[in-house]
């Protein structure tokens, strides 16, 4: 894997659920498409027909269906394929990749709650994946508003949001500590306010990228 | 995961696709109720619910449906889950489970066709496994004849015997050379004959590893 071949630029979105992630790749997707630039808009788990079906075992059921082990396995295996059969072959086109969660969710949601499950983690990711992104945009919320905003919804997949807002404390905490781990990488963005500011924020720290990969015009 | 609490015996068979694996897995846990002795029989992959679910996602499509590496992480999950919700319980109550096929089967058929593959099984099996048999039976047959015993059945699960019978002579060949590197774990077992003849090849490789694990008795 790596980054041979990669010509476009890898964008993820992070942060808790319900803190406004696939609301931000839509958005952002939109805008880079106005400018006349390729997009390819995509999530995890998912992204690719096989790592669809991975998804729906992992999304579906009771909380205790998988142990954090065999979870991250799954989370894994669909990495794998939405990686090799999606997000490397857009890349290598040239397109901009914007990826609603990646490898950072499963570091923090599997490895928030045990030291030792977040060294399995990263074990796993520098064998199987070895792919970072060019910039993850981590959507930092109150994990209790973002609750209340997840709490509107209701698309049966709601196995982590069921774990409660103890765990999606430490989730927020997690991710915060990442922005911290990877500077160059990672940019943390407020998600208060309405989705056109946090869209405002977003967009500050994808421009100057922009401009560096794909030259001033900012068009591929 | 490894051996702690393990008060039963973990016995696996090996071995290419109408070897029959199954046929003899069948007759020896027969053999071993009818000695009044606490058998588990069970199969990879699958041997429980969510293992089973990932069954249906490997062994059903297109043999090109995932890449080598999302199919070692597929199996690799599948066993976890069968390992710590089946295996493992069963051996600490001091079951004798008989599995029909196990890590052995991902090392020769993930492992035959390209040596980095190998090295990928062996670390995340290292990483994620760390559990090996007692006793692993391979079962030896020419793959000629295993195959026309293979087509005779209609299972719908055709899609590793779809890859055709140089595949199978490159798998016979990695099961002969895994019995010479672990020879103290495996036995070659000529598979040729009636299922009679193979089943008393069989109880001469398991009925002293009972005298020794259960005592004379051989009950537990
Ligand atoms: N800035 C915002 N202000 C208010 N509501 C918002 C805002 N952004 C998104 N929402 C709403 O909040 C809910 C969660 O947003 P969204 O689905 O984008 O979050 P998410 O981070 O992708 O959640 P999940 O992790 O569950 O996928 C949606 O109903 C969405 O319409
Ligand atoms: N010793 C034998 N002689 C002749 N036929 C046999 C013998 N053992 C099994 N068979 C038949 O050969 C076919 C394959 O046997 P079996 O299903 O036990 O093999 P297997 O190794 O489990 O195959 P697979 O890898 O496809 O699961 C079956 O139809 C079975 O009834
Ligand atoms: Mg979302
Ligand atoms: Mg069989």
């Amino acid at each position: 894997m790596g980054g041979a071949g990669r010509r476009g630029l890898f964008i993820s979105l992070e942060g808790i659920d319900g803190s406004g992630k696939s609301t931000q790749a839509g958005l952002l997707a939109e805008r880079l498409r106005e400018r006349g630039i390729a997009v390819h808009l995509t999530r995890e788990p998912g992204g690719s027909p096989g790592a669809e079906a991975i998804r729906s075992l992992l999304v579906e059921g009771d909380p205790a269906r998988w142990s954090p082990e065999t979870e991250i396995l799954l989370f894994t295996a669909a990495r794998r394929d939405h990686l090799e059969r999606v997000i490397l072959p857009a890349l290598a086109r040239g397109v901009i990749v914007v990826c609603d969660r990646f490898a950072d969710s499963t570091r923090v949601y599997q490895g928030a709650a045990r030291a030792d499950l977040r060294r399995t983690v990263d074990a796993l990711h520098d064998l199987m994946i070895a792919t970072e992104p060019d910039l993850t945009l981590i959507v930092d919320m109150d994990p209790r508003a973002a609750l209340s905003r997840g709490l509107a919804r209701s698309s049966g997949e709601d196995r982590f949001e069921d774990m409660g807002a103890a765990f999606q404390e430490r989730l927020a905490e997690g991710f915060r500590r990442l922005a911290e781990d990877a500077p160059d990488r990672c940019r943390l963005i407020d998600g208060a306010g309405a989705p056109d500011q946090v869209a405002a924020r977003i967009w500050a720290a994808v421009e100057p990228l922009l401009a560096r990969r794909l030259g001033p015009a900012g068009v591929t």
